[in-house]
């Protein structure tokens, strides 16, 4: 079904629920990151928020019902709706991202693509960086492979800091128990400060929520994988180098 | 289009974009505010988050162009992504309620029975109550009506003052001025404090971004249309009494 012209313009896809205050916060802070002056500056955008997408960490340890098929229901969904770009804000959920992106032409944002780019607008290059993220996506090695090809020593947490640091915060996210996140995810910021970093990558979107941009408090950058993601789809949103949406393309 | 079984479930469609702030932070609220342990515990939502819809206060005032073609627009699609309520986070949008619901054969929640059931919540069940809310929404008499037809009376800022206390708060909040937005709407609540309410309805969904929880220090209680309506939304996708869902419905 096409739109009729009166509707047409460039629309963003956002495949969210994985978890669901993840992608509501994506869509918070994709507004808030907009230049805009009235409501009609700002960008165009459908949800998809549906939480009941098996665990993406069990499925990748082979443990657990498959995400997969629900992933490309909402793609479809979007699709449908009318998005010309998906943004997924969930980093385990890219450990599927080829078997997506083979589903849709439609292009899809990579979020470390976003978070190394956000890393050098903050002025890192090279150097030590802390990783925290689920087992899985730090089991994967998605963060580390990119992070080294582009001239970065990756910092992660020792096997028993994860739990403490990742998979317990995370967990109590997805409760909606936020300071109990946050009492959790802090030690394990402050450590790898300690051991020399110069930038920490919260590269699991349910860590910035358990760490408020008004309590990082740290002399260092925090590498928040929703803003950067939110950034790369604003910087997708204004590029005038693609072509203008068309209902045919 | 049918989902497959698999995916069938009660889904909540949202009509957001009226202002893209407030249509985020709606599905933020309905996620913070359901009880659940895990992600697929939580409500499977829709949100249709397209900012360009015309300004709902001129087109009241017959000075701009007519909201509702986009509107009817965003719940044809949200129709088709699989929605079986709308829940709209912009109280003007109301005054197209009939117009809308006409259209759908969804259920609407309408914002003002979500109000008016937050206040009995807070025990407030008659008595002098204060409403800031766009010109629009105040001059259609939206809530006055309903107000006093539940045994309320309804106190509304002088004309003058709606333009500091409401207008103007509102613009800076779709400028993503936040703070700025606080400091013009504080002395409209604390004036209508003073003229002796018992609670203060923030009847736009802008007015709750430039007033977080944290920051209502009244000793009295502060209804939030936003978290209103999440908490409408919440009861009907809890509501047993409904018949379940099937995609032949």
């Amino acid at each position: 079904m096409q739109d009729s012209n009166q509707f047409a313009g460039r629309f963003l896809g956002v495949l969210g629920g994985m978890g669901p205050l993840a992608g509501a916060t994506f869509v918070n802070r994709l507004v808030l990151l907009t230049p805009a002056t009235s409501d009609q500056h700002h960008i165009p955008a459908i949800l998809w928020n549906d939480p009941r997408v098996p665990g993406r960490p069990a499925a990748f340890l082979h443990q657990g019902e498959d995400p997969l098929p629900w992933m490309l229901n909402g793609i479809r969904h979007l699709e449908q709706a009318g998005a010309q770009a998906i943004a997924i804000p969930c980093n385990t959920a890219h450990l599927w991202f080829d078997a997506m992106q083979a589903h849709t032409r439609l292009p899809i944002l990579h979020i470390v693509d976003a978070v190394i780019a956000n890393l050098r607008d903050s002025g890192i290059t090279d150097g030590r960086v802390g990783l925290l993220a689920t087992g899985a996506t730090l089991a994967s090695q998605l963060y580390q492979t990119a992070l080294t090809a582009n001239g970065y020593e990756c910092v992660v947490p020792e096997s028993d800091e994860i739990e403490r640091w990742c998979t317990a915060p995370i967990g109590l996210v997805k409760e909606n128990r936020l300071d109990d996140a946050q009492e959790a995810l802090t030690p394990g910021v402050a450590a790898l400060h300690g051991r020399g970093v110069q930038a920490v990558i919260l590269g699991c979107t349910e860590l910035p929520l358990a760490l408020p941009l008004a309590r990082r408090t740290w002399d260092m950058p925090i590498v928040d994988s929703i803003d950067a993601l939110a950034r790369a789809a604003i910087a997708w949103y204004f590029d005038s180098s693609l072509a203008p949406y068309s209902p045919s393309n």
